[in-house]
């Protein structure tokens, strides 16, 4: 009976297609109280005063809440564990309501109403008099000498300035005969675009503030609320029920911390707080915008001699999870191509701009897109083989990471470029497109990528997990790890039953998570689950197992280490016989008059090791440069994610991540007004996510690799997939014309400018 | 730190008094489709066909069952765990929807609609076609040669005859000299009268059939509807809420199988049947009215010879808990007065009546008054001193039950009866009361009783507990064990804070029992939960800080056998300096980067002892004997349930126990219309409950031994307040009256006859 690896039906698909699964807004009381929130229309100043006559005049107003009013504690937001060294706790910027205002969007009162239209017609009749600063709305006038402090902790707006060095980079690049490259390279703002928008509810029931929320992280949400109300971790529960969506953005207490609080304001009562798609775009969290310098030094042979890159981070109004994007891209752009001299330098800095937090690859598809770009500015330059060039510089297997010592146990990356190279023909065409002229012109382009799987060491790897048998020998699996989309408890199930022996259908996960009994997981973020959590169920599945033989070993007076568990049977090691179903053993264990027992197990698995996953992107494009649009003609990502547990879900998870990379390299972007800083396209309608309609083939494929420290053999997955579409899209763009367009979305107001700028239009 | 005897406020005691706590009532959904059920409206006969035409016209009618579309499985309902053996199973005697109709009230077809309303409408539009037979009532008619079989697998109606017999009765009874005593006592048939109704709303999720019910016994009933449905266990999931009040009623799969079913029939749309008071009295459970033959032979030094009893119980139509009642009748009776020779006899007969169940005290409060009564006609007979005699008979320290085996490992009963006769001055005044005339005259009665705690050896014990950690040093309790109004949470709370360490505000018990998540536990029956779930408690709790310890042994590198736990802090033993908060050992367990370990423990205790629980019941009335009126004037319970884990709730338990016996002894009985078997009372205003007008003062007192089996010295308590009170009044009676009634409720209508017969009125 094997089961990992097998193309297996997600265990809550039918529940979700059917309509029945119930996500937060399902769960709501039709009586609760529901709460608005009064965002700042300034992005940088004082709230000085409320005249909140009118609003309260409105019927069915229960209570209006001021930044004047709110608990005096600052707390941090991102989904980060705790820990009890102050280096790596958090940075604490905001509470629940604040006065000074550092976006446009800021949150600075709340209203909570018996019905939506009351709250929000009270929130608009709400005045504001504010003390008004000019928005620092870039890294450059933010960080411009005398710039007005956005946090007064932090003078010059430097949220963090971090910087490495390995070897010496000024020795390194006196070697004679090295070609120098170097480039500067953009990405902007863009949005996570989860369907279900932030929302959570809140109410008190045993002396406990109780919050259902739609959120990644219900142990790490749990803390944040209560440093932000001052009361215990005991006092606070998170329920996640299912979600629909996060990609980080659910990696942040988002709206629960004030919702905890507003529940307080009513005496219990259920109050929610469901932010609007427009709320959710401005208010919640976005992608770092970066910029980075790069600088590279080749040698005649092809070998890299020393790199630098220097990276700018615009943080936004709050820290958020600050500077570990950026340093997670500078770490990413040391890891692809080892050399022995490299620097990397990195700015996270305050503006007057929305908070940018995690995002799918956190700070690697922005440094991703700047290196593989650079590489092909190399490949231009030197005219060096494209395939060849990474090859032999690219990560190899047994590579340790110098600063992070995170070990390439396992490398499937060369197979992976080939299976691409030959399925797109990248080499032939590439020549041939190299020759193209005319109005439209085809190009080929390529990127590959290393990804991280989970934090280790950077922070805490831990996850639980615990397994309840039932009396007809199935298993409640509880995890503290969450699915939010991605698949998390169809793998889950999958890995309890290969382990323990039983069937998939055996396997009864419990999708939600409850603080109060759910073992402690720091939730979904960083590829980290199959890992990680992976790891959890496996050590939990162990004991498990050997509990349930324990008891058929007592059952059939016969030693439990000459038995096992093969697809619901117990049966004598190494044979097929069956001695007893496991539902007998369930039945006995618990109702024995003499010896009953219920069989349960809980284990945490504190993980302390790391792996690299690795990939690619092929794709082909066809550029009509007179109307500055580019056309996708075929697309393939290949993945060495160790060994697949579901090539099904892992592969819809793939073209997940490849939609969202085509939307990152060639349409979306977060535009502001550079007066007010007030966010333009805060929609569906005005924001351009790539749709079914825009959207090719999405071709995937995996290179399986067995790595030695992931549970089953398996590594990253979930994230990976956005990272290398958008630089290899404009690398083939460069194939097709020439033209090396540094700065993401590759859209036609861009690529006017571009071609304008190269001559190839006017 | 001592918390165990410490008069706390319930942990619910807020939740509940501000309005707050949840019931399955309050959880139900407002979109829920409304059941109603279908009762018959004969008493015995079969159902030949429904005309269903005018109820499908109801507009909102969703779907309409009947008896034949249920699934063909023959189900138990009685709360007793389940057993691997045969002999041990619970006898499955009804389906879900019944053609054979067995008594007036019967279940044959059920509604389903969009509201309450439409479903009422379409119930009463619903036209049956009966075959009727000759309602069987009463045991006798039921018993009579050539009745007909209520059940075909009992073509005698005798559901089970029992009999044991100790030491030889013939023989003992030749010895010269002895006294005999003989006489026959009826008990009635009450119910309940639990707050909250019989309620579920059931629904289907993640495959699974979710019965959210108002239940003291969840796994059980997962089971049963398991059984009822033919379906794994582990496709049902039973979620009990706060309840309203169960007194065994609940200790019964009520509405929760058909209810489980009826959400099937509408793709697991939500469905909730939640019972009238009219049908919770007519259709769920009530206490078996029983008739008992006592036979003493007493020597001239006041020592009993030799005893026996014979027993009918009037089980109704169904088995539900069947002979187990008078079984523990007639044991019962056994353990009292130990004696050499002793036999008992006993019969469960099914009639066309409600069907009798579980209710608090379990067949003692019937048998205890019988017993009871007939040592005072042994008093009234032989002029011993009536606290004399029974001290001199009783039970003592050490008594070993020959069949049972269960041992008396306390007893405080001689000083509970000179507590109580020392409090009312019971012999001076008897002696005072036996001479009066007059139409109004005083009586006091007495009455013992003792009680075991929990089932073993009968049945299987067993219990679970989970504890986890929070990071603030606080704990999660999670037990299978049922608050069911008893003030179970809080005793779990204060062993817990006890047995780790911890103050009990730091406990944060879960009181809703899930199937998914909750170790298991048999429920809230048989006053077992403090002695047999009470030892889960602190075997769990042991494991925890044992593993608390473990780890602030490693941060503080002692070893951890040296180290207590005293009031939340880390300390050497027997010092009390704070080493470490638990809430840092918390903190650095879940977070420490080299070794986080999140704390839990499960544990199940397989209970194999028992011990018995004793108590006295002291009473002064006034009888109007024109009136046939009594009055009380005073009355006081005296109790050794070993060490006394709450003071204040346990007074409570006691307080409610009494009043229950006052009703029993002097008002509540059901009333039948003797031609049609119809339930006349079924509703609280003819049905006469102890009002708290009705109810005097209610005097308790302890007598607190260490019981070296229970986990604290405690032994059984919830049950054992109702026994002594009936005969107590009794006996009191014939004391104020010299009439022996010996039959329950001691209401004017009995009085008038009795006093009639007894020629003191005419």
């Amino acid at each position: 009976m094997e089961i990992i690896g097998k193309p297996l039906n997600r265990v809550d698909a039918k529940e979700k297609v059917t309509g029945k699964a119930k996500y937060t807004g399902d769960l709501v009381d039709s009586h609760a109280l529901i709460a608005k929130v009064l965002h700042s229309t300034i992005a940088n100043g004082l709230v000085k005063s409320f005249d909140l006559i009118e609003a309260w005049k409105v019927p069915g107003v229960i209570d209006i809440v001021t930044c004047f009013d709110v608990p005096d504690y600052q707390f941090p937001t991102a989904g980060h564990p705790w820990s009890t060294e102050k280096k790596h706790q958090d940075i604490a910027d905001r509470k629940l309501l604040n006065s000074r205002v550092r976006f446009y969007g800021d949150d600075i009162a709340a209203v909570i109403a018996e019905n939506e239209i009351a709250a929000i017609t009270a929130v608009r009749k709400i005045k504001v008099t504010y003390e008004q600063y000019e928005p620092l709305l870039s890294v450059e006038a933010a960080m411009q000498p005398g710039a007005r402090p956005i946090h007064e902790e932090k003078p010059d707006n430097v949220v963090v300035h971090s910087s490495y060095e390995i070897g010496s980079f000024e020795q390194a690049i006196q070697e004679p005969g090295l070609i120098k490259t170097e480039g500067d390279y953009e990405t902007p703002i863009v949005q996570h675009c989860h369907i279900e928008n932030a929302n959570s509810f809140a109410y008190m029931e045993s002396g406990k503030i109780v919050i259902v929320s739609s959120t990644q992280i219900p142990h790490i949400v749990r803390r944040v609320c209560s440093q932000a109300l001052g009361i215990g971790f005991g006092d606070i529960r998170i329920i996640k029920p299912y979600i629909g969506g996060g990609f980080g953005n659910k990696q942040d207490a988002l709206t629960e911390p004030l919702n905890a609080y507003l529940t307080t304001r009513v005496g219990g009562r259920q109050v929610q707080l469901e932010y609007t798609r427009e709320e959710t775009f401005s208010c919640t969290r976005v992608r770092h915008a970066m910029k980075f310098h790069i600088e590279s030094y080749v040698r005649k042979d092809g070998s890299l001699a020393a790199r630098s890159v220097v990276a700018y981070s615009n943080q936004g109004a709050y820290a958020s999870h600050a500077h570990a994007l950026v340093a997670n891209a500078v770490n990413g752009f040391r890891m692809m191509y080892p050399v022995g001299a490299i620097k990397g330098e990195a700015y996270t800095v305050y503006t007057n701009m929305p908070t940018a937090g995690a995002m799918r690859a956190y700070g690697i598809p922005q440094i991703g897109f700047a290196l593989e770009s650079h590489i092909d500015d190399i490949i231009a330059k030197t005219g060096f083989d494209p395939i060849g060039f990474r090859k032999q510089n690219m990560m190899k297997l047994g590579y340790v990471d110098p600063l992070t010592t995170i070990t390439c146990h396992s490398t499937g990356l060369a197979e992976c470029i080939d299976t691409g190279e030959q399925y797109l023909q990248f080499l032939k065409k590439r020549e041939l497109y190299a020759k193209q002229t005319g109005p439209v012109r085809k190009g080929v382009g390529m990127a590959i990528f290393n990804y991280k799987t989970g934090v280790y060491p950077i922070s805490l790897e831990t996850s639980a997990c615990r397994m309840l048998l039932n009396q007809d020998g199935s298993l409640q699996l509880q995890m503290g790890a969450t699915e939010i989309g991605q698949g998390a408890d169809t793998v889950f199930s999958m890995m309890a039953a290969q382990t323990v022996g039983l069937s998939v259908d055996k396997v009864h996960i419990i999708s939600k998570q409850d603080t109060d009994v759910t073992p402690y997981d720091t939730g979904a973020y960083a590829s980290r689950q199959t890992y990680v959590s992976g790891m959890a169920v496996k050590k939990t599945a162990q004991v498990f197992k050997a509990k349930i033989l324990d008891y058929a070993g007592f059952m059939l007076k016969k030693d439990p280490v000459d038995l096992d568990i093969q697809d619901n049977f117990i049966v004598h090691k190494n044979k097929t016989e069956h001695l007893l179903s496991v539902g007998e053993v369930a039945l006995e264990s618990c109702y024995s008059l003499t010896n009953s027992h219920h069989i349960a197990a809980e284990e945490t698995h504190h993980c302390t090791d790391n792996t690299y996953s690795f990939g690619v992107c092929f794709t082909e494009i066809e550029v009509d440069i007179p109307l500055c649009q580019i056309k996708v003609l075929d697309i393939i990502n290949v993945h060495d994610s160790g060994i697949i547990i579901n090539h099904q879900t892992a592969e819809g998870q793939i073209q997940g991540g490849m939609s969202m990379g085509l939307g990152y390299g060639l349409s979306e972007h977060l535009i502001f007004d550079q007066k007010t800083g007030r966010m333009l396209n805060d929609n569906l309608l005005d924001y351009k996510l790539m749709t079914a309609l825009d959207t090719p083939d999405l071709h995937v494929s995996f290179v399986e690799t067995q790595d030695p420290t992931g549970p089953y053999g398996n590594k990253a997955l979930g994230e990976p997939p956005v990272i290398p579409v958008a630089p290899a899209l404009r690398n083939a763009l460069l194939n097709a014309t020439g033209v090396a367009v540094n700065s993401i979305p590759l859209n036609p107001e861009k690529l006017f400018v571009a071609f304008e700028n190269a001559g190839i239009i006017r």
